[in-house]
């Protein structure tokens, strides 16, 4: 008998009949004899029908209260979702994030896990039944009700799993597993058995939706066994994430092929190249809760220089103006932006030890005449910034180009 | 400087442009100096549509996992409602029922408040926010999610306006007061401008659905100010639900005739004429939850007796099959009902002193040929069980019996 905390998104209980499905699923896990607590995400469509509701009143809402609008979502799904599987003769119990006590910062909209008391969930599971668990929300120290951004169910999930000790985390979407890339833009894309943490979270921070950042870093942080299935099929066994590689097995240079079309690309165009310049950039930046992605500074020239960093498209506009707003105290010529870019990135633990990788990865994007506009590295990730125009040709190249069409 | 608590019904904040009226209402309070709870309810809809979605997973919905769907409601109208103030230049945060602590009982969807804390409301009262909390909700002593029932938004804010002690508790509705009786029947009704906790009460329980009838007891016992004003116009004073009779007026007899389609009658036949067979009938109906109004036991004949009580005609189905099952146990010969029902009554503190109204009622009705099924009195109120088809007949001839149509 295993403990297993199951996630399951919005698509996955977007209507009645898929909360249901979830459900007989649930059931069959439970009645081979596993402690079962499922994390729901709201139903599809609705928390962006509740932000447009906050934003008919505010076009920029409040965020403590957009949160207590937000965490709504999720409660009604867990509500259904313990409803549907007393249907299947299980015994189940709801709670909200506050009521299991996930300790959050105040951080409204955007809130991290600190603590999860278990005594409840655990003392539910002993009496026999299903525990679901509202994913996406928390309380502060106050009590206030608090959000995890989008994607925050995975991270509620992963946390619950680390808190329960569970056996595995198990994160139902609507893919089979993990892709060497996107199979809408490449046909020929393979699922991959595993895949590290490390792998999985430059995809992850790349714009592979299959699962959120935070979690498989809080994942690989708690050392939780994480899996990603369909809940549309009962078959296969999804991608396991792991945390060593496999070291009996011929380990491909590249797993996978990534890319985030969510991107938006800010120049500060000759500011004076002095110390301190990048933190008078992008303190402002980070004081107004703007995640920064890829930065770039080029080498200085007549005592100016040019900086460039990428921000989630979203918040491209409230960038450009906290830039506008410090331009002339920073001294700088001009500020730019491109909101017309993606970017494209190859990841793989075997870049460690097979040199020439990103020379490769060039030339191939060279040969279809696509300008890189922006240049990242990791140990295990090389990503470019090109025009958005470019991505799907860019994507095809590289995964062909690593061999990952191959079987 | 006072303290004001303001409800809000389903209708009042039923949009986003009607919110935005409710918040420009409250900051005018606000702007007067006064401190300001203001509670709403769900917008007008959403509490059935919650239930509808309830009832396609579990067609009698588990009632604890109802409570944490239908709270959802209220929880929603609180932030854009907090957004809404925020425009209009104040300062304002939102509660939901567990947020403030209202405890209740674990009767689920049917909860009674048995205590609010009033520390974190008057702190944030004292730092110049107007607080909203929302209605129809708390939690009970393990923390879980509980709902006060249909219209306990009112009762949510009369109660909290005992813990905080306001000058006044300010029901907004869609009408401007309460009348002399429903003005889509009789066009003559009048508004009046005091009525009396007891009569109100009696008007309450008899279907007036100006106010809920748990908050008119809450707020006689608590000695709270009550008024009834309208949210759609700025004129008026609405009408004063006062402790005391005014003895420096003209007290009339009746102050209104109230209504209630909403009964159904059930009735044992043959049932043996002993001690405790009301407790036998009435006990397996109280413990399936079921509120019981009118109860008549006829005079025995033969040994056996005949015993009729009314209940809500949505829990009509519900008691006759209670019924069904005890039928046999109890010795009863048959059991019948009708839910093609209504009840109509004269209300008024007046009668106490003045006999003769009952007769005068009965002869009004029996000169239009209507005939009484059942009748039940109290110190302050006749009421009548008729044919539900000769309603708005019943209620025309007593409105103007009993001069109710006179200014």
């Amino acid at each position: 008998m295993a403990l297993i905390v199951q996630k399951y998104g919005g698509t996955s209980v977007g209507s009645p009949d898929r909360i249901k499905n979830v459900a007989k699923r649930v059931a069959r896990w439970k009645a081979m004899g596993h402690d079962v607590v499922v994390v729901p995400s709201a139903m599809s469509g609705e928390t962006n029908r509740l932000i447009a509701l906050a934003k008919e009143i505010m076009p920029s809402p409040d965020a403590r209260e957009l949160d207590v609008i937000a965490a709504t979502g999720e409660q009604v799904t867990i509500g259904l979702l313990a409803m549907a599987i007393m249907q299947e003769g299980c015994k189940a119990k709801s709670y909200t994030g506050p009521q299991v006590r996930v300790l959050t910062d105040s951080t409204f909209t955007k809130a991290r896990i600190l603590q999860i008391d278990d005594e409840r969930i655990r003392q539910d599971l002993a009496e026999g039944n299903v525990v679901v668990v509202a994913g996406f929300q928390g309380a502060d120290e106050n009590g206030n009700i608090t959000t995890l951004g989008r994607g925050g169910s995975d991270t509620s999930a992963v946390a619950l799993a680390a808190a329960l000790k569970a056996d595995e985390c198990q994160i139902y979407t609507d893919v089979d597993g993990v892709y060497t890339t996107d199979p809408r833009i490449v046909p020929e894309a393979k699922k991959l058995d595993t895949i590290t943490f490390e792998e999985m979270l430059e995809m992850a921070s790349l714009g592979s939706k299959v699962l959120q950042i935070r979690s498989v870093e809080f994942a690989g942080k708690y050392k939780v066994k994480l899996r990603v299935l369909s809940s549309f099929t009962d078959e296969g066994e999804g991608t396991l994430i792991t945390v060593e590689e496999d070291k009996n097995m011929e380990q491909p240079i590249i797993s996978g092929i990534a890319f985030n079309r969510d991107e938006a690309k800010l120049t500060v165009l000759g500011v004076p190249d002095r110390p301190g310049i990048a933190y008078q950039i992008l303190g402002p930046i980070a004081d107004a809760n703007i995640d920064v992605d890829m930065i770039i500074q080029n080498v200085g020239h007549d005592g100016t220089t040019d900086f460039s960093f990428t921000v989630n498209r979203g918040e491209f506009n409230k960038a450009l103006g906290v830039l506008e707003s410090v331009k002339s105290h920073i001294g700088a010529r001009e500020i730019v932006g491109d909101n017309k870019i993606c970017k494209v990135s190859a990841v793989g633990v075997g870049m460690r030890s097979h040199p020439g990788v990103a020379s490769q990865m060039f030339r191939a994007l060279a040969e279809e005449g696509i300008n890189i506009q922006m240049i990242s590295t990791s140990e295990i990730k090389i990503s470019v910034v090109i025009d958005e125009k470019y991505l799907e040709l860019a994507v095809r190249v590289l995964h062909k180009t690593f061999g990952l069409d191959q079987a």
